[in-house]
C-alpha cells in the first residue's frame, strides 16, 4: 500500500469512528430511554479512546510528514492539512491531561445545570475556575505565537485570530448600537399571537415539513425528529438529520428552529461524498455551518416574501388563526428587543450577545480577568449596551451550556455565520436577481443550487475565509450584514 | 496487565463493536431514511472487519490456551469456553472465503426476494446452490468428527445434534399428527373479527403497551418502535428495543407480536449486567430467547386467565367491538388450522412447519438431497402431514429467508423454544401454584421474577440444556410441550 493510500485508509477509519459516535450522540438526544444514559456514555468514552489511541499512532505522523513533501492535488492537501492539526494537538496533550479535562467537564456541567437553575453564580464559580485554569494549561501544552485566546478562536474557525475579529466586531458595533436606538424610538406595533389560540404538533409537523422540503432538505436522505434543543447530525451519507422542539403557544419558535436547522442540514446533504469519512469531505467551519442556517431562518424566512407563499399552508394547518397579511407575520416574525437570552434575540441584539462573550473572554484568557468578576463584568455591559438590568445570573452569565464544556471561542462563530450569510445573500441577488422576487415564487431551487456549488461542494477544501472570498469575491467583513440590517428593519420600523 | 484482564478487555471490545453492529441495524430496520441503505452497508461490512482483525489476533489466541489451563470461576471459563468456539472458527475460515460467503449471501437475498415475489423458484435455484456449496465448504473448513448437518445444527443451539433432534421430533411428531386430526374433526366453530371494524394504530399501541407493561417490560430502559417483520434487539444495557407491526382489520397480530418480542426484550432486561460486553453476560441461545418469547405469547397470552384481566384494556381502546367472553378470545387466538405459512401457524402446526424444514436440511446436507429437488420434497410433505396441496412457491419452500442467508440448522431452534416453555411453565406451576389464578390476578411479577431467577440471571454461564434442566429438572424434552398442548387443544376443542 502506497503512503497515500495508507494514509487515507487511516484517515476513513479515524473519521468512521467519529460518524458512530455522532450517530450514538443523535441516538441519546432524541429516542434513547432514559435508563440507558449511563451505558451510552460509557460506549462514547470508549470509543473516543479508540479513535484517540488511532490518532496518535506515530505510523500517522511520518505518513503526514512524508505526504507534506510531495506533490498533492486540493483535497488530498486539504486533507494532510487538517490532519497535521489534528495529530499534532493529540500529540502535545498528554493523556492524564486530556482524562483530567473530560472529568472536570462533566462535573462542570452538572454544576452548571444545578446553578443556573438556581441562578446562583457561586456553585458554578470554581468549576468555571478549573475549566479556566484548564484551558489555560491547554493552551500551553498547545504552544502559541499569538496571544492565547487566538489558540482557542482558531480551534473553532481556523485561522480566525483576535486580530481579525476586533476590527470586524468594532464595525459591527458601530452601526448595530445606533440602529438598535432607532428602532427603540420607532412607534410601529408589533401584533402578538391570539393567547387563546393554541397550535396543535400534528399540525405544527405538516406545517414545517413542507417548509423544509420547499428548502429542498430532502426527507429520503434524512429525518426530522424532537429534542429538547434543536440540532442538525450529518451523520452518514445520505442520512442527514435534525431535530426541533414543539410549543402549542407558539408555532413560530418551531418554525424558525426547522429552518435554521435544515440550513444546516441542506449543507451536510451537499457535501462531497466521494471524500466522505475525510476532513475534506466535512463541513468547513462552525462559522460556516451557521451562515447556511442564517440564510434560511433570517434571509428567507423571516420576510414578506417568504409568508406570501407559507401563509397558505400555514392556514391550510391552522384554519382558525386570525387573517394576516404577510407583512404583519413580517414585523411579528422580527421584533426587535434588547433582552437577557441570546438563542431568544433577534437579528440586531444577538450580534451584541455575541460581542459581549467575546470580550469577556478576552478578557479572561488576555488580559487576566478573574472568574469571581465575570457576573458584575457580563452585567455591566448589559446595562452598557442593552439599557437592562440583569436581575440574576440565570439570564446573565450563567445562561449559556457553552463555558461548562470549556468550549472557550466558540461564540464568535455564531456571528461570523450572521456575516457570511448576508454575504452570501448579496452576491446571489447580484447574480441570481431579485430574491424577493424568487422567494415569492415558491421555487428556490436556484438559491439552493447556488449554495450548494458556492459552499457545500466545496468541503473543507479551502480555509473558511477563502471559501468565502471565492463564492462572493469578498473576503469576510461586516459590510453586507449591516447594509442588510439597515436597509431591512429600515423599512420594517419606518425610521 | 494479567492474562484475565488482558483477554476479559479484548472481549469486552470485540462485544462492543457487535453492540454498535446491533444498534446500527436496529436504526436501519426501524427509522434509517432510505437512501442511507448503502452508507449503512459499507459501515456495518467495516464494523465486521474491524471485529474480524481482532478475533484473530494470535495474542488472543495464545490467552485463550494459557487461561485453559488455569483454574476459573464459572464465569470466566464460560467466557474462555465461547471464545475459544469463536476464535477457532473465525481462524479456520480463510478471509477470502468469508468474503465470497457474504457476496454470495447478499445476492442471494436479492434472488430471493424477487424469486418469493414471483413465485418462480428458478429464480433462486443456482444462488441456493451455490449458498449450499459454501456451506458445505464451511463445513469441511470447521470440520468434524459428527454428521456435517451436526456442524450446522451446533452453530445455532451449541451442543445440540441430529442425535439429539431426531428422537425428540419423532415424539413430537407422534402425538401431534394425530392431535392434529382429531382437532380437524371437531365441531367447536371459531368466531371471527367482524369484517367492518377498524382497530386504529394508536389505540393498538396503547393497549400492547399496557400489555407489555404488565409483563414487566421497563419502558424506561427500552422502546417499543415499528418495522417490517417484529424483532428485539438488546443494544445496550439498560437499552433494549423491539418493535411490532400493525394492522388495522386484526389488533391480535399486533398484541402477539408484541407479547412475543417484550418476551425477548425481558430477557435481555434481566442478563447479568456485571458481565455485559462479554459471551457470559449474553443470552445462551436461539432456544432459549424463543423460549421466552413463547412462553409470554402463547402460554400467558393465548389463555382465557390472560383475556379475563386484558378484555377491559382492549375494550378501553376499542369501545365498539363486540361483546366477547374471554372464552370467546381464547379460542380467537388458539385456532389450529393446517395452512401454508410458519410465521402465521397455531402451536400444534408449528412445530410441523420447523420439522419439515428440519428433515429437508438434514436431506441436503447429510443424504445429497440436490437442490432442484426440494420443491417436490416440500410439497410431498406437506401433502402428508397437513393434507394440503401447495399451490405455489412462495406459499411452500421460497416462504423464509433464512436459506437464502446460508441459515442453515437455525430452523429447529424455533421449535427448542416451545418445548423449553413447556417445561418452564411446568416447573413454574410446581413451585409458585395454579398460573391461570396468576393470570387472573393481574400481578405477573412472580412469574418474572422466577424467569429471573432461572433463566435471565444466569446469562450462558451453563450450555443452553444444562440451564433447562437446572431450571426445571429435566433435560430438554418434548413430554411437558406435548402434555400441554393435549391438555389445553382438548379443552379448546372438546376433543
Amino acid at each position: 500500500m502506497g503512503d497515500r493510500e495508507d494514509f487515507m485508509s487511516r484517515v476513513n477509519d479515524l473519521y468512521r469512528f467519529e460518524a458512530i459516535q455522532g450517530h450514538l450522540g443523535w441516538d441519546q438526544e432524541t429516542i434513547m430511554p432514559s435508563k440507558g444514559a449511563k451505558s451510552r456514555g460509557e460506549i462514547l468514552a470508549w470509543l473516543a479512546g479508540q479513535r484517540h489511541s488511532r490518532l496518535i499512532e506515530p505510523e500517522l505522523g511520518h505518513l503526514i510528514s512524508r505526504l507534506e513533501n510531495t506533490e498533492m492535488d486540493d483535497f488530498l492537501a486539504a486533507n494532510v492539512r487538517e490532519m497535521r492539526r489534528k495529530f499534532d494537538e493529540a500529540v502535545k496533550l498528554p493523556n492524564q491531561f486530556v482524562s483530567e479535562f473530560t472529568k472536570a467537564r462533566s462535573e462542570a456541567l452538572i454544576a452548571w445545570q444545578k446553578a443556573r437553575s438556581d441562578a446562583d453564580f457561586s456553585q458554578f464559580e470554581s468549576h468555571l475556575e478549573n475549566m479556566v485554569a484548564l484551558t489555560q494549561k491547554k493552551v500551553e501544552y498547545l504552544g502559541t505565537d499569538n496571544t492565547p485566546y487566538d489558540v482557542l478562536l482558531d480551534e473553532y474557525e481556523v485561522g480566525m485570530t483576535v486580530a481579525d475579529y476586533d476590527p470586524l466586531f468594532a464595525g459591527l458595533k458601530q452601526r448595530l448600537v445606533p440602529l438598535l436606538a432607532k428602532i427603540m424610538k420607532s412607534d410601529v406595533i408589533i401584533p402578538s399571537l391570539p393567547e387563546e389560540m393554541n397550535f396543535p404538533v400534528a399540525a405544527q409537523e405538516e406545517f414545517c415539513n413542507q417548509v423544509s422540503k420547499a428548502m429542498g432538505f430532502d426527507f429520503q436522505a434524512g429525518r426530522m425528529d424532537v429534542s429538547t434543543h434543536p440540532f442538525c447530525a450529518g451523520l452518514w451519507p445520505d442520512d442527514t438529520r435534525f431535530t426541533t422542539r414543539f410549543d402549542e403557544k407558539d408555532p413560530f419558535s418551531c418554525l424558525y428552529a426547522v429552518m435554521h436547522e435544515s440550513g444546516h442540514g441542506l449543507y451536510e446533504q451537499g457535501l462531497p461524498r466521494d471524500h466522505s469519512y475525510s476532513p475534506v469531505g466535512m463541513a468547513v467551519s462552525l462559522g460556516v455551518h451557521e451562515s447556511q442556517s442564517r440564510f434560511w431562518e433570517n434571509q428567507i424566512g423571516r420576510t414578506s416574501a417568504f409568508w406570501d407563499i407559507a401563509m397558505p399552508w400555514f392556514r391550510e394547518q391552522f384554519p382558525e388563526c386570525p387573517d394576516w397579511d404577510s407583512e404583519t407575520l413580517d414585523l411579528v416574525a422580527n421584533e426587535v428587543k434588547p433582552d437577557f437570552i441570546r438563542v431568544e434575540a433577534d437579528e440586531i441584539t444577538y450580534n451584541l450577545h455575541i460581542m459581549i462573550r467575546y470580550e469577556i473572554e478576552k478578557m479572561i484568557f488576555n488580559e487576566g480577568l478573574a472568574v469571581k468578576d465575570i457576573p458584575a463584568t457580563w452585567n455591566k455591559m448589559m446595562k452598557d449596551w442593552f439599557g437592562i438590568d440583569v436581575p440574576n445570573d440565570s439570564l446573565g452569565c450563567l445562561q449559556d451550556i457553552h463555558w461548562s464544556m470549556g468550549a472557550f471561542g466558540y461564540f464568535p462563530t455564531y456571528t461570523l455565520g450572521n456575516l457570511y450569510a448576508a454575504q452570501l445573500l448579496h452576491t446571489m441577488s447580484k447574480e441570481l436577481g431579485n430574491i424577493e422576487e424568487i422567494i415569492s415564487s415558491g421555487d428556490w431551487s436556484s438559491m439552493l443550487t447556488w449554495l450548494r456549488t458556492r459552499i457545500h461542494e466545496n468541503g473543507s477544501v479551502m480555509t473558511p475565509s477563502k471559501l468565502i472570498e471565492s463564492a462572493t469575491g469578498n473576503a469576510p467583513s461586516p459590510e453586507a450584514f449591516l447594509n442588510y440590517v439597515e436597509s431591512k428593519y429600515s423599512k420594517l420600523y419606518n425610521l
